[in-house]
């Protein structure tokens, strides 16, 4: 397929973009926040119809969940197949007094479309839909195409691996591609080969039966507040490194195209003084990328209003994440971190443990992905070893063993989970094109290099 | 005055029992919980009114908190004054749902009088003025009797020092004696000869002016929850010792007396190993007197809700509580605290600073108060040469230079602070016979053994 057939393409998509507006409008429309069973299931239908109205088949995946939306286009012969993840599930919007317009009554203003879901993920999702429209509506769609939408991503994906490995066969292909949070401050599109992965708990030192009076049992009785702060300041070594035994055991560095492309990152927003770029540490991309990190993103315990309140508080708690990185097991990790607490008595339960994922920087499928977003958007992308964040990435490099791509269309600081979430009307056309751009130059690529995909 | 007298005393103290409740039942039903002003002014006023009636004259000092209220009778010639020191106002009341009846509707059951104040501390000093009744319809009152009953110890009495410093003529006396706070737990009644100081800070770091991604910023920049910990957990050495430099430098050991007396008393409902009494630490009585006690009395950041949410918090905040023992300036152990802190780059703010306060355990004052307390109880008080808690005492012990001691007359465990508070019937009973043997025995005392009264 070639640059003409692109061209006329595009010219589809240009006249499809009122459609794909209206058509994230009622999606938005839709309050299917994580949870929320009825919202969400008929988010999953309305995303269905507008599968189907694009061509696909489409299959409604139930089970213990929220269910999963699988829609096909069954590539021609001797073509590699994409499967597009994507979900449609939102965040809560509180609070909601923060918002211009109510969350869920999508308004135009600014030349952007505001609601909850907007950029995260319904208005990425919709690109990947309207581009195969587009496409099988001109020159025909040269891909096999596939679309993952779920709708329990915004709480950790309970359910996604059992989901992917039931249904290993079904979503066989040659690469996924992932549009969701944001490309880079600065503008740039991205092309993201990884994430770091998460585990996520819950940290609690229990005392009495009942908070006590500070001065009747202080230095007597043990005091929760005192042990947890001990067994939390505990976890870090002076240099600010983790000291739970094997946490750094099993990480594999990062090759060396990865290290320089990290290395060539432009920084986001942090100061200088933030970044630690004073030469004591390693560059920060580097170490968001490449290290584990250790986070207590919570502390509760006993009076915290005004003014005195003299306790020996009955519990104290805290919550806990790491980032985990190319090679480190969550489960492992987690035993060595819940040893670590209960040796200092601390109580650990476990609430999510999402492994890292990576895609080998070199691999072919990244090429006429990059070749894509050349043509879409003028100029070539930065490549990213690895997301800071963490999404259910391993269900596809490692359940299907695919090379994995994140290629956002949403621009940064658009408010995803925040209040005021919005996506550039912009944005959503440039998703729609890039998306086509893939499919094309995805038919390009020889069958050797995509792979074994049977269609 | 002898035996008979008190005799008779006590026969007037039977017939005024119904009054008494009656009296504290009009008191228990004005909601002044500290800071509430009108209903501060009538409890004032009530009180005020109980005291006209049992022959004091008395005065209301404004100021600029809630008023304060001086009652006074004149001592004979030669008969020392004492100044009895109490407090109308109570705590808040929430959780309202957890009383049986109604706070401020006081209800009288299994033989007590339930509703807020009616231990801490209506319940007590209106043993005071009952007393002091009883005694001016019998016998005549044999002493000098002071009262002194303000309306913001709740609060820590912030204006306390300045009125007593104001009025320190007015004040004059012997001895204070306080009925405030329980018994010990296994009914012994006690006289309390000081107790300990008070210390008490917010402690907050703060990092980017809103929560951040721990995915997209941990390990990059500061976590104010880590740094938090970090220089909690270092407040303390390795064997429990506080680590702040200077932090024991000025503390009086016990005398011997005191030291014996501290050994001899009953435990409270501790177990032995939360009392650590395996011979590595002091004995827990000894802990709880004579050395100081930090504690972290709150922890808050970030998100402590359920599930997950992975957050670097923007702030990082702690309430921390000292208790300081005889000797320990607290605005000199604040700037070691402080400087510490700061250098651990936490802000700390002071929310209240109480000095220690003690009284000799040999003053002649506790002579008879102890033959007084065995003249109504049947039996001797423990002799508790400290408090582990905290009250206004050195407004006496160094603003007066008076001996003080405190009385509890109300029994452990009666839910002072709590959801249905209330005073045994009994309790209140055994309070005003003993106040009246406190006069009658004080008024035996003689006038060189009793001090420097001008009356």
């Amino acid at each position: 397929m070639n640059q003409d057939d692109l061209k006329s393409v595009f010219c589809r998509v240009e006249s499809l973009q009122k459609q794909v507006v209206e058509n994230l409008a009622r999606l938005v429309e839709i309050p299917s926040i994580a949870g929320h069973t009825e919202a969400c299931r008929t988010a999953a239908a309305v995303t269905a119809e507008f599968c189907k109205d694009a061509g696909f088949s489409v299959e409604v995946w139930e089970g213990p969940g929220a269910p999963a939306l699988f829609a096909e286009i069954t590539a021609p012969d001797n073509s590699p197949t994409v499967l597009f993840y994507g979900h449609y599930d939102v965040q809560p919007v509180e609070p909601l007094e923060a918002w211009v317009t109510p969350p869920f009554k999508p308004t135009i203003r600014d030349d952007a479309l505001f609601g909850r879901g907007a950029g995260d993920n319904k208005g990425q999702f919709i690109c990947h839909i309207a581009a195969v429209k587009a496409l099988k509506e001109t020159v025909g769609c040269p891909v096999g195409v596939k679309l993952l939408i779920e709708g329990e991503e915004e709480i950790g994906s309970p359910h996604l691996e059992d989901l992917v490995t039931t249904n290993a066969g079904r979503l066989s292909c040659d690469v996924v591609i992932t549009a969701d949070g944001p490309y880079h401050a600065d503008g740039h599109p991205l092309i993201i080969f990884g994430v770091r992965g998460l585990l996520f708990l819950d940290a609690t030192i229990s005392g009495a039966p009942q908070d006590l009076h500070s001065g009747s049992s202080g230095g007597i009785v043990p005091a929760p507040t005192h042990e947890l702060v001990s067994a939390l300041a505990s976890m870090w070594n002076k240099d600010g490194s983790v000291a739970i035994p094997g946490f750094y055991d099993d990480i594999v560095r990062p090759t060396f195209t990865e290290g320089s492309l990290a290395a060539q990152l432009p920084y986001p927003n942090w100061t200088e003084e933030e970044a630690s770029v004073d030469g004591t540490l390693p560059p920060p991309w580097t170490r968001l990328m490449f290290e584990p990190n250790l986070n207590i993103a919570g502390l509760a315990s006993g009076y915290s209003g005004p003014g005195v309140k003299t306790v020996i508080p009955r519990h104290a708690r805290a919550k806990i994440d790491v980032r985990l990185v190319v090679n480190q097991d969550p489960h492992k990790v987690y035993a060595s971190l819940r040893r670590f607490l209960e040796q200092r008595g601390v109580e650990a339960s476990l609430l999510a443990a999402v492994p890292p994922s990576w895609t080998p920087i070199d691999t072919p499928l990244a090429v006429p992905v990059q070749r894509a977003i050349e043509a879409s958007w003028g100029h070539s992308p930065l490549l990213q070893p690895r997301l800071g964040g963490t999404t259910p990435d391993y269900v596809f490099t490692r359940t299907l063993s695919v090379p994995s791509l994140l290629v956002p269309y949403a621009p940064a600081d658009m408010h995803h989970h925040a209040p005021n979430e919005r996506i550039p009307l912009e944005a959503l056309h440039r998703g729609v094109r890039t998306t086509a751009a893939i499919c094309v130059e995805l038919s390009n690529l020889s069958p050797r290099l995509a792979g074994t995909t049977k269609g």
